[in-house]
């Protein structure tokens, strides 16, 4: 699993309860964080190095935990790679498509994220292709697609609960439940830390669609056969943690999105 | 005016105040934002590159808005450039330092800025060239640096006034009041925004230093009788903002932190 920085660590934890027994090779590229401001030619670049670095370490499976990674440099990664290349945004796309009754979903992310349009070009090829089966008309799907800032340091902060995460996650979705969305997929990896209060500002009317909880599942299905054999009752897989760059506060950090705190973790130079 | 971001229209913004009928230009490299991340090398090369772009357009002084920048490359500018360089950060620790009573302060930014201990270092600079003035024995300062990183999105939100801002606020500062905190150094560009809940939370025993007010006193302390001649009497001096990338948000965005929709707007390319 790679990532421009800790966010991808959500998507280790879900992937941790799904295959217990699987060892996991992490690299966070903190040092040259955020993906989200670069250039498509320099995202291709850098997502090339950070999946070879994952390589190198005999890795079965690369799972593209950065959005901004995901919505530009996964063909190039499938064409270049030998290996399996899972990305973030696909999984959660048809997660949401299958959720929705009304035909109103919602997106939340970063501003870079929704402005880029990834999700909702990944929802409408969803929609698209699910359309293509059905013989007769279709109701036109509505996608709502919202910047939600905050809650990217409310995560980093562990303010998670409590008045403030509630306050915010008011603001920002009671109008999608005022829009009459019926699913919101969570499209950023810091955003499963503020599930419990974003479910209880939402309501049962809503389900929450979780990006990373949907590509840990898509991981499953394609290592399959391979995967059962290798982990059935196993536990305890291994998981080491590179990061390009260590912050003070990189420990706590990571513990609140991974779940547990992390054993291995190594500073790992990647690029020049 | 040079930034990485936007952030720095709340320098541009005391100086149109102070300065009505100076001519500015402001440049925020958006494209490269943000400046936090990077290593000393690239910034200085980065801060080189902004200050040139500036100097191209005739300017008679630099304002370095940006507090990596400031915080690394200022005595490298200075030295190349044949026009003075002013900083964002001594003019903030310069006034926090004259502000307090007690011999206690507190210095508020983003992670990054916290974590680089800057605004620590000029203020205890500060400190011990006032105490080498004084004679007989003097009273150690104690500096409270805490990262409030929650207040960049809600001054980018426009989230300034209401309960999200008024318990974040109480949250963040409250534990500085308690610590016996008289004076608070805003040490990012983007709190001027927020200034009126911060003020209201931490009532009238604090005071709130601006860094972005301060250093545009500097400005004007420096550009001395010169401005004078050429200001006395005017207004409506000329703004000229250029940035390298024109995100979708930008014009609200600027209008916020500069207090006034920008006229003259464009895209500019610096470095390669």
């Amino acid at each position: 699993v790679f990532d421009s920085g800790i966010g991808g660590l959500t998507v280790v934890r879900a992937l941790r309860r799904r295959l217990p027994g699987e060892d996991i090779v992490y690299f966070g590229d903190t040092a040259r964080f955020p993906y989200g401001t670069k250039s498509a030619e320099t995202l291709v670049e850098l997502a090339l190095e950070d999946a070879e670095f994952l390589l190198a370490r005999g890795v079965r499976l690369v799972v593209v935990a950065c959005h901004s990674a995901s919505s530009v440099a996964l063909e190039e990664l499938r064409r270049r790679l030998s290996v399996p290349v899972v990305g973030v945004i696909e999984p959660g796309a048809r997660a949401v498509v299958a959720a929705t009754q009304k035909h109103r979903v919602a997106v939340i992310g970063t501003s870079a994220t929704i402005r880029a349009g990834a999700y909702e070009r990944a929802i409408r090829k969803v929609e698209s292709a699910k359309a293509k089966g059905q013989t007769g008309g279709r109701r036109e799907l509505t996608i709502v697609a919202k910047a939600t800032p905050l809650f990217v340091p409310l995560a980093e902060e562990g303010w998670v609960d409590g008045a403030v995460p509630e306050l915010v996650a008011r603001e920002y979705l009671r109008p999608l439940v005022d829009e009459g969305v019926d699913a919101l997929l969570l499209g950023c990896t810091h955003f499963p830390l503020l599930a419990g209060v974003m479910g209880r500002v939402l309501g049962s009317g809503v389900k929450l669609v979780d990006s990373s909880e949907e590509t840990a599942g898509e991981v499953e299905r394609r290592l399959g056969k391979a995967r059962r054999t290798k982990c059935e009752g196993q536990t305890g897989g291994r998981l080491r943690v590179y990061v390009s760059d260590i912050a003070p506060s990189f420990e706590s950090l990571a513990a609140r999105f991974l779940g547990e705190s992390p054993t291995e973790v190594m500073r790992a130079s990647v690029g020049e």
